[in-house]
């Protein structure tokens, strides 16, 4: 199933989607009473599943306005660093990472850190510049995980079970800042920073160990890869977060970018004013943003 | 003025405390109509305060159990790290900063991580042992800044405009994951590692340039000092925070801590089951918890 956060009629709303047949139907319209969110919508969904079967008026996604899926998760994105070896290794070299010491380029546990809500725009949007901060706005293109199910102590064999579902996002990010406060919080948290993306697709339609992700910068490819060479796969990932946390349904994880980011280049390939990010993950489709 | 969040008469209500006369007033009857949490107060805010003096029924604390002032704060809570020149040398000649250079002691700029929500908890609450997941459990005593007006680039001068108050947080922290994650994020978030209270005090009654902090272990004290102290003080946490992501009323900033942590002792001095951790700051009051 495909499910959006979109404006329709000028109201924000959840819906599910064919994006094949350029049609939705309002949450609302299918399950009489609802009128929640993404997360609302993931929290009820095993009581409302069987009435989200498309039936009715079919409206069409021409008329309405994609926003993020998950607009409004409750607590900050968590996203994973250093999670492919090939961009591990091309970060290290970069000379940016000033969290790993010398000659290190694997990281021996997951790297997490996180983006706040405030971060997160629609396909479409424009990603601000914020030239008066940062002279080196980078991309990073990544799986986004939704987790469905709360859990805490969630072990590698049960954890596809937590997840929801998939969408794309771009961890955006501000390197001097990465690189000066050490921490990356601040470097990864500009507002803009979370473009996410077009779509939620639930974890049915996609095998996690198996997901190609592409970007593309004014049109050339720069990321290629697919998840079954992440360094930390996505239940190992679900396993360390809830180790000593409990996830909770909405939760949104971003798990990490492959090589070929704009600091993989020599020199390195910042975004600037007008270049278009694309991303794209087959049955997710494509988030699109420019550099204001 | 005093403000808490409070268990009343079976209820989560904010309240205006008189904690000298052991008496609150509950802010849903000073404010006809007000069913807010706290980060909601903080909003309404200017609205609301002629309203907020005490008058009608005063309750008294000892029948009310306090909850965490901020228990519910929209995203996760700000930390700065190594914000203090001794506990900055501590942390860094204990081995456990795997974010620092060799030789590096004193960041450059604020070390910016976050904590989410759901580490929060209220004085008198266990902190949960986690003794499946860290061996090496460590308190951090801190002022913790309560944001009350929105404000994207907020510069130092009128950085003070936009904190409604301040409260004690206790940033306990896991020093095997703080190390083994290199970003701290999992060190940092383990459920109920956030003490936060007892109380929210406004800004006008405390001067944030001459705050004195302390900590006590068993009632050994381990922590003394005060935030003229602070390498990065309040107002700069604030303009940096603020430089490329707007900041929200409801925000929680925790400051940073200074030396005496469990790490800084040699051998080192970790939290076991049974320790009591108090921490004071004047006119806020005390928070204590029991390690479970």
């Amino acid at each position: 199933m495909k499910l959006a956060t979109l404006r329709h009629h000028g109201e924000r709303t959840v819906a599910v989607c064919d994006a094949d047949a350029g049609v939705y139907w309002p949450v609302s319209q299918l399950c009489d009473g609802f009128s929640g969110d993404m997360v609302q919508l993931v929290q009820q969904f095993s009581d409302l599943r069987e009435s989200l079967r498309p039936r009715g008026e079919a409206h069409p996604l021409a008329a309405a306005t994609l926003l993020a899926p998950v607009d409004r998760p409750r607590r900050n994105v968590f996203c994973v660093g250093k999670n492919y070896h090939d961009h591990a290794e091309e970060f290290s070299k970069s000379g940016f990472d000033k969290s790993a010491q010398a000659g290190e380029h694997i990281p021996e546990a997951p790297v997490v850190f996180t983006k706040p809500a405030s971060t997160i725009i629609a396909t479409g949007e424009r990603i601000p510049r914020h030239a008066d901060v940062t002279q080196q706005l980078d991309y990073e293109v990544e799986i986004g995980v939704v987790i469905g199910k709360a859990g805490r102590a969630i072990s590698r064999a049960n954890a596809l079970d937590h997840v929801f579902g998939y969408t794309i996002i771009n961890d955006v990010t501000a390197r001097d800042l990465q690189k000066l406060h050490r921490q990356w919080f601040i470097g990864k948290s500009l507002d803009g920073f979370c473009p996410m993306g077009p779509y939620l697709v639930t974890a049915d339609e996609l095998d996690a160990s198996n997901i190609d992700v592409r970007c593309w910068i004014n049109g050339e490819l720069r990321q290629e890869s697919n998840s079954k060479l992440l360094i930390f796969d996505i239940p190992t990932i679900i396993e360390t977060l809830s180790a000593g946390m409990e996830l909770q349904p909405g939760d949104v994880i971003a798990t990490g970018t492959p090589a070929g980011v704009g600091i993989g280049f020599n020199p390195p390939k910042f975004l600037q004013s007008g270049d278009v990010v694309r991303m794209e993950i087959a049955r997710i489709g494509v988030l699109e943003n420019e550099v204001a």
